[in-house]
């Protein structure tokens, strides 16, 4: 099967069947997908004011109605407790279990986030003719911890956490001005240039994900990272927390090129 | 005293000791000027999942900590319920007094919405050469209720309110692209063109502000309004909220010009 031409409603009705429970990454091309995080209501308004207060490394897609499962914005009568492929349940901060459907432990008191994500902006790249390096060389994106706070809201905070691009000058240029274009999938760079402006020690030795090769005078170009809004739930240790598992996204019916307003 | 040239944190400290209590249209040149909400948590919420469906038509610019006063982020040590020429406070949707400070009526459960105001990109505009005509004409922006539904959120439903502005069509392609570069203060028009097909009856007969003149050949420019958060909150009436007074702003240290973003 190439997922790649399918549709989005009918790539979700695969993975709702548990046809699919595989990474979403080149499924359906062209359209959006999403980071998923659901937090109890307790929890829910003070992760929503930090995705107000952050919203390069929270980019907010759609946010549900208390207790409901229903994806009504970002695609046509989604269910976001069964259409992500694997998702994974945090108890207190710590990862207790990886499911194919959440349908069964669905809570009234649930809310859920669907969070933008940078395979968006990267596939807008590659049509612009700017090549994304670690896709190149078939590895992860590095990521890294920066020196720089988030702006806390509530239990949440923490630092910010950076993907990195290395490029020539000109493609940054590009990868600026079309990236800045795109605030909800993160929108503009944070940084350009030095790592150790940002706190970054060792380019070369990510925190997260793979290094990638930098060729001589490329720059690199930092954005905000989907890591971060994980990163500072899991450390506020919510009793409940249930994100969607590494690579498998829920795929939206919005084109990545229409996430530009 | 030429307030216009004079620092916000000039003008804020002068509003704050009272000697201030008009409008402030036209002061502080260039500096961006905000919408004031304040509802109890109770309701605090909805009211921030309702921005987060409508950021066109609510554009927010900082939201306070639960009990807070303090404007950190759009102003250096702002006091939300002092900084303030005159504040309106509403009553289950009734509005019962208008007050030059709130300080002594602030309680712990509040939470503040500073809310981005088309003053702000009406100064880009002018800057770029595209003439306003309510500006021109002395008058107040002429505002329609329209046929379409905000994205409701809990407690708050309502029919989107736009402002209009006529313009000939060069002028009007740059206002589009003027605007959609500033998202925080409502961004790109809603509608460009037929009234009729937002549900417009008559366009010489706004519901609120003041008709002003279209010349043959121009189009009318409508944007989302800072009026409907306003209406929808009143509606669903709050036991209690707080605003400012038309006209009556908060003066923030951004300038307009960074709004962009």
């Amino acid at each position: 099967m190439d997922y790649s031409k399918m549709s989005p409603a009918e790539v979700r009705q695969l993975i709702r069947e548990g046809k699919i429970t595989g990474q979403t990454s080149g499924m359906c091309d062209g359209y959006a997908q999403g980071n998923l995080l659901v937090l109890p209501m307790e929890q829910a308004y003070d992760f929503l004011l930090f995705t107000q207060r952050n919203p390069k490394s929270c980019p907010v897609l759609e946010v549900g109605d208390v207790g409901s499962r229903l994806v009504k914005r970002m695609a046509n009568n989604g269910d976001i407790a069964t259409d992500i492929p694997k998702y994974r349940v945090w108890e207190n901060g710590v990862m207790t279990g990886e499911y194919t459907d959440v349908s069964n432990m669905w809570r009234d008191d649930f809310v859920y986030f669907l969070i933008g994500c940078s395979f968006s902006f990267e596939g807008e790249l590659l049509a612009a003719n700017v090549p994304v390096r670690h896709i190149e060389e078939g590895k992860n994106v590095p990521m890294y911890l920066t020196n720089m706070d988030c702006d806390e809201a509530g239990i949440f905070h923490g630092k910010v956490v950076v993907s990195m691009r290395p490029m020539p000058a000109d493609q940054a240029i590009r990868a600026i001005s079309i990236t800045a274009s795109m605030p909800r999938v993160h929108g503009a760079p944070i940084h350009i240039g030095d790592p150790a402006k940002i706190g970054i020690k060792d380019i070369n030795n990510p925190d997260f994900g793979d290094a990638v090769t930098i060729k001589d005078g490329e720059i690199p170009v930092f954005w905000c990272c989907g890591v971060t809004p994980q990163s500072v739930v899991m450390s506020a240790k919510p009793p409940i927390a249930i994100s969607h598992a590494p690579g498998h996204m829920f795929i939206t019916d919005v084109k990545n090129s229409l996430l530009k307003d």
